[in-house]
């Protein structure tokens, strides 16, 4: 038996790899594509021969691997042999799949703790990387300490699998639409000619307001009391569809402004007219309900 | 005379008049609802009983109403009776309707300066209030003092009419975006059970990431060197995919998300599959090429 076992050596598996070596553990390591668990033999991992093999060598096994369909398909296989020991499974996908991979590891006596590393390969094994892990209570507990040696601001959200894997999908959502909208806004910027200096000074000091954006909203959103203070989302529906005409007439595609306007209409329309901006969350909620 | 003549005396001419009354000028103010500027008048303003009359007043013209047609078609009036002194413009509306007030100004002899106001109705008078300006550089020289007392920050940007309303348009823009994406971004979080600490928590991380990410991606727009060393348009077209997915899985019209997915999409299309993120910038500057 080794301490862990890893399957998936790409660059984020590697990584995870080598700190739990340095971290003094011993390690076995699995890959579909043999040469590229290999060179981890020269650092200390034992290379399994076999997906069955890696997992059945240690009572924690990390998937770090392409799909939940894969984690599945490789922990049948292993079922056959004996009895699998706690299983962390980080790869990406929906919080959906990490409710099908739950509710499957449950009819199988898995223990499963679902994780989401918001970082890169080169954070790993620093004290303020953040790892988010959700599913089983005991398996979080037996393996802290392994698993903030990997990253260090790693945390334990509660017993729904799917909770990690939910909180990566907002958070990088976000960063997604907002480095996006980064990108598009300085072509916009150019466009008009307007110097990148002062484009980058502006988006700099709305990044920085909107932390102060939020406060404001969030006692609305909590209460659900969306009085207008500020300005109402009929305001906000003519300025935003000014602005989405702005990029047209610059020859842009626009779609971040042009989502950003016809959701603020879609509140609209729905009668929210004379709330506050942040009525949009009522809205989409609604949406949500209706559409379930 | 007086020294400055405000037209249009809603909520921000109706500050703009007590600001520059208490800094000591003598003010004549005008409203198409008269109704309107009268209660300026216990506060010293003079209220004139036309826009031509208004306009006429003072070397100094403050357009503070809803179109820049309508500021056309007052000054058109005006212009049969007299010269018109500096005419400073803050009405919203687009750059290419600067550029349009700009020319028939220059036609017709009159200075322009168009401005954006960055602020709140209770931001004027202070001294960290930013309005821009941007045209004819003899009329900010001319009226500097007196605009840094009604915002202290204020701005030149230059002579081209446009800058101040393509810097408002890009500001503006974004906000409007990341606001609205913060609230759909709420939305998603609490149909999938995230707690709304974590959620927010992870909405201010990302905020002040952010920033990093603007020193990041510069170096490439300025360069047009798009070379990936973290990670590539194909990952995030995979990304955003599965996010967008996640969207519609919880029920929500996820436009935002659906944008971003798109923009990065298109990108891949266009052959940037094998770049950095910040390609979408070259992306879109190639859409505005193309339709120009």
């Amino acid at each position: 038996m080794t301490d862990v076992s890893i399957l998936g050596t790409g660059l984020m598996g590697a990584a995870m790899a080598r700190v739990l070596l340095r971290n003094g553990y011993s390690v076995t390591v699995w890959n579909r594509s043999p040469a590229k668990a290999s060179h981890l033999k020269r650092e200390g991992a034992v290379i399994a021969s076999s997906a069955t093999e890696a997992i059945t060598a240690s009572p924690l096994v990390f998937f770090v691997i392409l799909s939940y369909d894969n984690v599945r398909a490789l922990l049948t296989d292993a079922l056959e042999h004996r009895d699998i020991g706690d299983v962390v499974n980080v790869v990406t996908g929906s919080p959906t799949e990490a409710d099908e991979l739950e509710a499957w590891t449950r009819e199988n006596g898995i223990t499963l703790l679902d994780g989401a590393l918001l970082t890169y390969p080169k954070g790993i094994g620093r004290d303020d990387t953040v790892v988010l892990y959700s599913g089983d209570e005991g398996a979080w507990r037996r393996n802290e300490t392994m698993l903030r040696g990997l990253a260090g601001g790693s945390q334990y959200l509660g017993h729904q699998a799917r909770l990690a894997n939910a909180v990566d999908h907002v958070s990088l959502s976000f960063v997604s639409i907002v480095q996006t909208a980064m990108l598009s806004t300085l072509a916009y910027a150019q466009v008009l000619g307007v110097p990148r200096e002062q484009a980058v000074a502006r988006m700099h000091r709305s990044l920085t307001n909107m932390k102060g954006y939020l406060d404001y909203a969030l006692p609305m959103v909590d209460s659900g009391d969306f009085s207008a203070t500020e300005s109402t989302i009929d305001t906000w529906a003519l300025s935003t569809r000014d602005f989405a005409r702005g990029w047209r007439d610059a020859g842009l595609s626009g779609k971040a402004i042009a989502a950003a306007a016809e959701t603020v209409r879609g509140a609209q329309e729905a009668g929210l007219g004379q709330f506050d901006l942040a009525a949009v969350y009522q809205f989409e909620l609604g949406q949500a309900d209706s559409s379930s």
